[in-house]
Parts: structure tokens; sequence; C-alpha cells
């Protein structure tokens, strides 16, 4: 069978059968965000995101953005699980013709973002390969047991977002159908230039609560499906409080783009999390004092998958063996 | 200017200048064979190596050999630090029709490598790519200040290696060539199905006298160049010394190879070290007690660059963005 026709998920649950671990490791291949391991007196994390040019980098995509955008990519799931960035690696595919100041600026991008986030750019690779292929490894650490986990999610608790949904899915699309951005610049710049939550996480891992939550990169609802599966649980939505920007109402309306669109599709990186409802005005207070915001946007009920306005939707979201 | 002509280490120079840094970092990116992170009572040490299809995996190369050879690579980055391996993560670039069960064995190759150093496989990534590509990192842990540097050889020093060198580069010549392999099976075997010296590294370090070495995958010419230019000394090398096994000194009499092409090509996974001349005797009991072996092969002296019986050699090894 093709790897295609397995698709990303599949093939996931097929790598990550029966592999090797020791009571060290506190979270493995395919069970969350990021790999969590007992180091000393706190918990190292540790993930992995790769990116081919053919995939991942739409033409006209400055190599400054693509470089951010590997790091960023990185750092957010170090954001997703609340741990304190701690540094970074990249290694390269070149073809043997790449240029090299374009290679420069891929790193100028890289090292802007490391600074950004105080991760450290500290080794990798460079090889020869057909395409541009550049895979990144951000490691963290976390205080012992304060990890945000996809499973912690219990009925009762909020569901809540760090922010706009859809901007940068939207942006991508603006720049796959090559069209002009001018107008649209705030969506585009959403797919080019994102942020990693790493101060919303942190600030949701510091106060213990034993909060559920991920990244949204593959889109909300697969997300959400995410927390919902590993939790046991249903995330039950409430689509007028999803925030969504002016931006991509307008585009969405003038494009014929239907709302669930924003809502299926990745390149997000704000996060979705899973309070206690008693503890979440104090959990949003400590958010909104590290800079960021927490929007409540449903709730966790007995029950599986997501349902939006009490209509169960799809949860499939983005594959990236299946991608565009 | 293109990246071919510019050259693999030439390239990492210009990447590395100027990165961001803090405090934690101890060994950062282009220092030495792998990051040292300073984390609590301990040092993390962290390592990226990317393999492609295109230019790693000669024809025939089975999928289990794959695996193992990646993670070997990356875990044998560990033991050339001194560092007891923690975990590894692995993300790969998947051709759309790329053969699951093929996949499938490449895992169990990389998992029984795992397994034998113990070194989990705790995460990482899978996407669409245009040729298979497999990026691993290893992660480790070291007491402070033992690690193995580059930079710690000084003159008096005795040079030593922990095994043969050249099998492995004769292996990968005879699979290049499409050549009969059964006659050479000892030097296909060392290409194929590499060992990481973990075991060795870790007794070196653990002696913390302050030893220099590094892993042998670019030649032991580059390795033994490398020290000399990292500690600012001369690596004066016997040839007779030189452990070189009976099948790759017969293949290479058979085939007209040079003994510098086994010195001067890699794939060899053996440490070159430098060990305090004093105290040579007890670390190499040491490494001889955790199952290893240790083979002086020349003296440090003061100058710079590499001898072999008092004359220079080239020390430009295998530049992995001109090869094959």
């Amino acid at each position: 069978m093709k790897a295609s026709e397995l698709g990303e998920r599949k093939l996931i649950k097929l790598l990550t059968r029966g592999l090797y671990k020791n009571p060290r490791v506190l979270v493995g291949a395919g069970e969350d965000d990021a790999a969590l391991i007992s180091f000393g007196e706190k918990e190292l994390v540790a993930k992995s995101d790769i990116m081919f040019r053919s995939t991942h980098f739409p033409e006209g995509m400055k190599p400054e953005a693509i470089g951010r955008k590997v790091a960023v990519a990185n750092i957010s799931d170090l954001a997703a699980m609340g741990a304190s960035p701690l540094a970074t690696l990249f290694s390269f595919g070149l073809p043997p013709s790449f240029d090299v100041s374009e290679f420069a600026r891929i790193i100028k991008g890289i090292n802007a973002a490391c600074l950004e986030y105080d991760a450290p750019y500290v080794g990798g690779d460079t090889k020869k390969a057909k395409e541009l292929s550049i895979c990144g490894i951000a490691l963290g650490e976390i205080g012992r047991g304060e990890a945000i986990r996809r499973c912690n999610a219990r009925s009762g608790d909020v569901v809540a977002v760090t922010g706009k949904i859809g901007d940068a899915a939207l942006g991508l699309e603006i720049l796959l159908k090559g069209m002009k951005t001018g107008r649209y610049g705030k969506l585009v710049n959403a797919f080019l230039n994102p942020s990693a939550r790493v101060k919303e996480g942190r600030a949701i891992a510091q106060c213990n609560i034993g909060a559920a939550g991920m990244d949204i990169t593959d889109g909300l609802f697969f997300s959400a499906g995410e927390i919902a599966r590993m939790s046991g649980v249903c995330l039950s939505l409430d689509r007028w409080s999803i925030p969504i920007s002016k931006e991509a109402r307008k585009f969405a309306e003038e494009h014929n783009v239907k709302e669930n669109y924003l809502l299926n599709n990745g390149e997000d990186y704000e996060l979705i999390v899973t309070i206690k409802r008693e503890k979440f005005e104090e959990v949003r207070s400590k958010v909104e004092d590290a800079g960021g915001s927490l929007i409540q946007i449903g709730n966790v009920i007995k029950g599986k998958g997501v349902l939006i306005d009490g209509r169960r939707v799809k949860t499939a979201g983005y594959d990236s063996l299946n991608y565009p």
C-alpha cells in the first residue's frame, strides 16, 4: 500500500506501535504534541517537524519567511506543552545548485525567531538532497507534572483559544492561488509571519491545574477532535464565540469560502485548551498578565468527537501526506 | 554562488556565524560533534543528522539497514561526546507512492538500534517529499564538564582509535559499484550494519581527564584534522599502528586501492581520541572493562595539521554536498 493511501495519521499509528520505551519516557511517539522525558528535577520536552519545498513553501515565499516558519512550527509544539524553549536544531537538505545567499537568508529568518523565543540554534546538519528540505527540532523544559496534555480534558471544562482562527489558512490559499496579496495583507502575513504562543502556554502550565491543549496547525476541528479522542470526551463549540478576524470574514464572503473551511484548515499557531471551569478566570488572568488572551469557545461534555452549535463535525483536518 | 561550489564546511561556517546564543549553551552550532546545553545538575547533548535516498542509501540497501544506519549515525555523535543516550526522534519525508511495508521495515531497523543503545524513539514527524528523507535526532546526557571535546588535545597526548578503520568505506564502494558482496561480506557489513561506540565514549568521559575526540564518519584524516584545528596542535600518526582489517588490506591489494583511501573516507563509526599520556593505560583499561578497545596510533605534538610517518596529509575528508 502507498503512504498516501494510508494517510498521515494511520501511518503514525503504524510506526509508533510497539516502539521500545524505557521508564524515563513520560510521553512517547504519537502520544502528544511533543515527547516528554524525565531529566533530573525537571522534564525535557522534544519535538521535530520537517518541511519540504514542494509541499510547504509556496512560490514567492521569501527565504527569511521560510526560516521563520520552520522555527515557529517547532517552537509552537513547545508552547502547546507549556514548556520553556531551551534550544533548537536545524538539519538541511540542499540541492547542489542551491544559492548560498538564499540559504543565508533562511538562516537569518531562523535565527531571528530563535532570538525572539530565546531558543538558541545550537546545531544540525547539511546534506545534498533533491529539494530544499528543513528539519527543525525544538527542545524545551518544564517542571515535573506541569505539561499541558491532550488527554487532560474532563467533562465540565471550559474550551478556549488564544487568538483568531483561520487567517493563516486563507493566507496560504491566497498565496497558492497566486492572488494579489495587497488587500489581504493581514491574512497572508498570518501565514508568512506566524507566532508561537509560548507565553500563553507557559502561563497556563505554571497554573499547574491539569489543563489539556494543543496547537491548531492542522485546523481547529482536528485539534478539538484530538483532545476529545485522547481524553475520551466531547468538545462542544459555539460558533458565534469562535474569534474570526474581520478580514477573514470579508475574504470568505467575497470568495464564497464557507466558515467551516477556516475551522477545518491549518497553519494557525494558536492554542486550543480546556481548563477546569472554576479555574478559568484565574488562568485567563495569568495569560493576560503574560500579554496574551484566552477566549472561551465552548465546553467539554460527556460523549465523543466535536460538536458545533450541537451538530457533529468531521475532524479529519489536514493530512500532510495528501497535501495540497 | 551554488552550495556545491562553497562545500559543506564553508557553508556550515557561514551559517553558524553570528547565531544567537545564551549562557545555557555550552557548545553551540558547528563547535563540536553535538551541542551541549546546561540542564539542572547535568548537561544535555543534542545532535541531528539528515539523510536522503539519492545521496546516502545505495541501491540494494535493505530498509532495516537504512533505519539502523540513520539511528546509529545519530547515536554515534553522542558516543563521540561521551554521553549516555537518552532518546531519539526521527522525522521523515516520504513520496506519496512510498510503500508502507518498506516504511514499516525502516522503522523496525530504527527501533532495533534504539533498543540496542537504550535510546528510545520518542517522536518526530512525517511529511510528503520528493524522495525518502530521514532526519534523526539523538539526545543524551552527561555529567558537568565530562564531555569529550574536539578542542581538548594537548601536545604530549596519545592518539588512539576504538577499532579498525576503512572497512565501511570499502563496503560502500563495493555497493556503489554493484560488485558481488559475497567475498567481501565483512566490509559490506561494516557499512550496512555499523555500531556506535557508546560504551567506549562513556568509559572515556567518565575518567573525566579532559580527553579530546570525535567519530570517524568523514574519514580518519578529516577527524584527526578537526581535532588538530580545534585544539591548535598537530596529530602525528604512525601508519603501521593504524588498525586495518585483513579483508580491507586484501581488497585494497586486489583492486589497487591506495591505503590512504581507507584513511580518507568515511562511514566508520569508530572514535578517534587523544588522552593524556600518563592516563592512557588507565583509560584503556576502563574502555576494555566496558567491552571495547583503544589502540594507540600516534601522538599529539606542537604544530598544526596531521602527519603520517612524518609527512603531511590532506584532511579535507568527505564533503557531503559534493558526494558521491
